[in-house]
């Protein structure tokens, strides 16, 4: 995938922790290394700036020292999917889109049509037909133009990119560059909420390999602009149903060999065919980290115990990273004096059938 | 009701808007003011701190000039009750109780067992038989024990108050006051981000009226304080199917007429025998307010509008305050120069069945 690139060292002069520190707490607050020039073009709904909790009774529950929770269900649409819609449709709107677009049914839709709402902006999103109703109500009362397709997945996403290109639609996938530059913020607030410092671990739900590539971007850029001198290991957990990541991690293999269905209650990290999975084989090498699959099961207690130990709700895919961080320490991969954190991706409400069961 | 009140001479030599102005945006950024005095027993999810947006495109869409939008969605459990959830359950602690409780169906229950769980302290929620599970599983997956009764809900909430009493758990009912002290903030909160000044009107949605009575209070403290000078008019919206303190308001009674049932589908305000009713129709006098009631389509409508303009999916209940803007501006009772704050106050996510009509 393309990655947006700036010139660091200039950069560098012009960023200072002192002045950040007197900003509002959205993703903006990193202005300085975000792609975006005319500033009056910004939609945003004060995405970011969510809470890195210390997880104190969870910690003690699991026998370790140092647990942050990066609780990502804070967001305006419940999930990490904002930051990088808005930086989306802000390049949208700087660069004249008329229309922006993507294939999704669940977090990112949403994301999507509320920020298209926000900027005034059509929206198309395309969806497998049978996708559930529930999902396609929090779209539609935004206004997004959904069109249902009897078809595949792999081939509605390209039926997304030629629609895009014939009919001008700025199209912001799961690892589209805007997507990622937004979502790379959460890397910069993790290190500034610990007083500019880095931890040992960041734990990660993996589904298109997104999320976790723009995290170590944010990473690698606080060290190319001085603000820190080592980087964290990244942690990417997949669900044990859809796993092609961490079976090729496992396997040593450096490509992603694609699953033909999912198979897991995880809804939010089940692509079969992660766009960015090799991305992901390659920042586990370059930052010594670790690729782990859990089984539902696994999830669903990870989303009990993190609710009944620190009051955070968050969907099973979003409790991937407290299931992982389990399996890890038990497996002695993590130990426990490191200093962890989990990112927790998006809400309980947004499934509510799963903790039913 | 009881009413926390203070030494606000003593408390406006100490309570600096330079100092609040360095601290964390959560409701503990405005700690002189809050009833806690041991701040190690500070139970806190980063509750607060919740953005007041500017809703330009919902304001042109009414043919009105200053619009903002407080939105109480970006809460740790998604709605305004956190505030207070925050303040009663660290009381508890600084009291040393053994067990908090409450009888609620919805937001507030969520949002109690979530802090009990931070805090690893007991929660007790009494339910009428007959909640839908969706809602409990909200209060159970935080380690609360759910307590399903088959009478009434005026004879639940007095078996909540005799079990309070008699096993001594400390119960946290909707207008308790230290959910009302938690509840207050959210107007500290919006005067700061005005930068210290007073809006026109402040526009909730009304149900037991604790809410709009702590919204009140917070404004009348913020002049005791000698923050500010003049005040907002305080403007109260129910649902027609549930409006005894509407009624009471237009018909120039002092006292409230509870309801035998409640026919609206908007249930986080659906109170037919609101306890701070009294309170409220003074409130609405000293501050030169209004009441009005609005349809089930009125609030539906306004759910869309909302969504569809400015992003944001708020609960039928949530959107209230829209719906009342809408008429209201209607009725000529608000004009379009006049700067109004709409009170959000909890997400769509928790009602998927009324917008999916």
């Amino acid at each position: 995938p393309l990655e947006a690139r700036y010139d660091y060292n200039k950069i560098a002069t012009k960023i200072i922790k002192k002045l950040i520190g007197k900003r509002e707490w959205t993703i903006w607050r990193y202005k300085e290394i975000l792609p975006i020039k005319n500033f009056s073009k910004i939609i945003s709904l004060n995405e970011g700036g969510t809470a890195l909790q210390k997880g104190a009774r969870l910690a003690e529950r699991f026998g370790i020292k140092n647990l942050y929770l990066k609780d990502e269900t804070r967001n305006p649409t419940w999930s990490f999917k904002d930051r990088g819609s808005s930086v989306g449709i802000s390049k949208a709107l700087e660069i004249g889109a008329g229309a922006v677009g993507c294939v999704s049914t669940g977090n990112m839709a949403a994301s999507m049509a509320a920020y298209a709402a926000k900027a005034g902006i059509k929206c198309v999103i395309l969806i497998p037909s049978g996708t559930p109703l529930e999902k396609v109500v929090q779209m539609l009362i935004c206004g997004a133009e959904v069109i249902s397709i009897e078809k595949p997945y792999p081939e509605i996403y390209e039926m997304g990119l030629r629609l895009s290109k014939e009919h001008g639609i700025y199209w912001i996938h799961a690892d589209a560059p805007m997507r990622i530059e937004g979502q790379k913020t959460s890397s910069y607030e993790i290190c500034e909420q610990l007083g500019w410092n880095v931890p040992d671990k960041v734990i990660i739900p993996t589904s298109s390999g997104g999320n976790i590539s723009a995290h170590w971007k944010g990473w690698k850029e606080l060290s190319l602009i001085g603000f820190i001198e080592q980087f964290p290991s990244m942690v990417s957990i997949q669900a044990e149903g859809c796993c092609p990541i961490v079976k090729a991690f496992k396997d040593r293999k450096d490509f992603i060999e694609p699953l033909k269905k999912a198979r897991t209650i995880a809804q939010s990290i089940s692509n079969p065919d992660p766009p960015s999975g090799q991305r992901v084989l390659s920042l586990l090498k370059e930052s010594n980290g670790i690729a782990e699959a859990v089984s539902d099961r696994e999830l669903l207690d990870a989303q009990k115990i993190l609710a009944e130990t620190e009051g955070i709700f968050a969907e099973p895919a979003g409790a991937a990273s407290i299931a992982g961080l389990k399996k890890l320490l038990e497996k002695g991969l993590i130990n426990k004096y490191e200093k962890v954190v989990c990112v927790i991706t998006g809400a309980g409400l947004k499934d509510m059938k799963s903790p039913m069961k």
